[in-house]
């Protein structure tokens, strides 16, 4: 259970950890009305987790993934039960290619090894994946608190950063991608300004309200529908958020709503920034429109998660539509904040094509 | 009692009347779980109704506040008790301009009269600037249906229209502002599918999608955040918002949401109008930077409205901004829709000058 919560630290702060032979996970349906814990001991578990969204965030979900082969290949190791494995977890979530990426790489580890090493690799890979995750992150805020610590001396006072969804430490196994240079900035003194914006309909944006709560960074939460406006009134020095899938061309895949701020931030001319590692980065798939968007359930809209559970806020019988992302053209984009650098949306083959890329080390300042 | 809400039938459906020496209306903060009737007996009753929102819209809150100063006529009608009735009314919401065109109007006519006639041509008044709001929003309907048949022949198909918060009947005494051309075009069998986003944090597109449905209308409630991939995927044909504050110069204030909505329609090229009336046109403000933005409750962020009440969904202790409308320029709008005619937003000047330009009557067909 090493690295499970430890409040106001973002540098100590997980989502994910194995327990024995099960892995514990912060429920984050639950937040940020209660801090509660479940523990997953099957596959079927980790896939539900997914699916309902206990667990959220591109990189968390392919984290989860992991952990959820190790949950099946300790249950059964079959080549059948991989291959089952990995066709469940990989349709639990369409959109973040993290999931693919983090199957892919699992079952490259896997399918050479006899049935009975299965189990015990699994866990190695998927702790891996986790330590790499935490790694990638860090290195994202140490090249996005470049930008932010430039920013901060050409405005010449504390940064107002506007961010959508939650791509921090809750999105990921630690750090988070968006928010991962604005923790180092915080930690450095720059005492960064986070707009916070709701993110209906599952109202991620509370999720990162509660992180940034707890790291003592100043965060003002919004409707989402206030963003423009705080865009065209000078009130947004930069925008930052993460990504579920990048296409080759750079167009960016996250959370529905990211598009009306880049449109709006391009508008206003603030620069708009994605943070993502490589593992967002599909090269197989050419541009955004090639990508899967995911259509969540209706009931998504019509209830709201409250302190005191379910509240309907639309009745059962009006017809709701529930597109759970969106695509931001390449264009819009100011730069990409990746574990290497921090590179134009049309540099990403070149990036792509280098090799051993990830930093397994890092110091955690 | 005439005219108050009757099933199913927008052209006979109104949101306030006389009731005897007081007001009635429908609690809008109720809907769309109960339908609930107010009375409103005093000034400060209809004081309190427009601030906290049980009656909301911009030319509702201007039809109010006439109502509201007979009220206030009914129980002292001295010179001061005029003044400080009007003062009242005015601080209630700073941004729509109909409230004070409406109260400019009242105190024309009641200010050269003796006391004693007062409350008797205060209510004459507001009737008549009630049954001015019904033929202004029902002209707007003819024009605005002229554009919606023209649209719905050059697409060959039903048209897919987004709007914003809510601007039906609801919004007004009778037939709305954006939702009037909608309901024409459904009485004429073009059968418009409407897009309505949920516009947090009122979430008034709860009350659009209750019209809807009672007029029988076809609908999809979508969150706010969803609006920017329904317009880059071609789902949308035009988008119609009412106003609560039209400049000179054609920018338009509009409940919040509103400018990120108007930025992806012109990234998409889909026409964006604008419906309202003439009083809904300031020109002694002139542009759109010279609009007061209401800034609201932080509370109304972190709480909903559910059917079982309010509810909580961010803690108390989390800090919100809460700006009420935005302003989106004249240069993203494709028109005005008037109830004299659909103008450029370049056109007002010469619009305004216009003399006697009411239609007292229409056809309610």
């Amino acid at each position: 259970m090493a690295g499970m919560l430890t409040p106001n630290l973002p540098q100590a702060a997980t989502t994910i950890a194995r327990d024995g032979n099960a892995l514990r996970i912060l429920d984050q349906t639950r937040l940020p009305h209660a801090e509660h814990y479940l523990t997953l001991a099957t596959l079927d578990d980790a896939a539900q987790a997914i699916g309902v969204m206990q667990v959220r965030g591109a990189p968390l979900i392919g984290a989860t993934a992991a952990g959820g082969l190790a949950l099946a290949m300790q249950a059964g190791a079959r080549d059948t039960d991989l291959a089952r494995a990995v066709d469940l977890l990989a349709a639990t979530r369409p959109t973040a290619v993290n999931l693919q990426w983090a199957l892919a790489r699992m079952r490259e580890r896997l399918a050479p090894l006899p049935p009975a090493a299965r189990a015990a690799a699994a866990w190695d890979e998927a702790e891996s994946i986790w330590e790499q995750d935490r790694a990638c992150n860090h290195a994202i805020g140490r090249h996005g608190l470049e930008l932010l610590a430039r920013l901060t001396v050409a405005h010449g006072r504390p940064l107002k950063i506007m961010t959508h969804c939650n791509a921090g430490w809750l999105a990921a196994v630690a750090w988070g991608t968006a928010l991962a240079p604005v923790y180092l900035a915080h930690l450095q003194g720059l005492q960064p300004q986070l707009w916070v914006s709701e993110t209906r309909p599952r109202n991620q944006g509370l999720l990162t309200a509660w992180e940034l709560a707890r790291a003592g960074v100043a965060h003002t939460l919004v409707a989402d529908n206030a963003c423009g406006q705080l865009l065209a009134s000078g009130q947004v020095d930069v925008v930052i958020t993460g990504a579920d899938r990048i296409a080759a061309n750079g167009d960016v895949a996250n959370k529905v709503g990211t598009l009306l701020k880049a449109l709006a931030a391009q508008a206003y001319e603030v620069p708009f920034y994605v943070a993502a590692p490589c593992s967002t980065v599909d090269m197989n798939c050419r541009r955004g429109a090639d990508i899967p968007i995911e259509q969540r359930d209706a009931e998504e809209v019509r209830v709201v998660q409250g302190s005191s559970g379910a509240c309907r806020i639309a009745p059962a019988s009006t017809a709701c539509a529930n597109p759970a992302f969106d695509v931001t053209p390449a264009a819009l984009l100011a730069g990409i904040i990746t574990e290497h650098a921090i590179i134009a949306p049309g540099a990403l083959a070149t990036l792509m094509a280098r090799p051993a890329p990830v930093e397994q080390q890092a110091s955690f300042s």
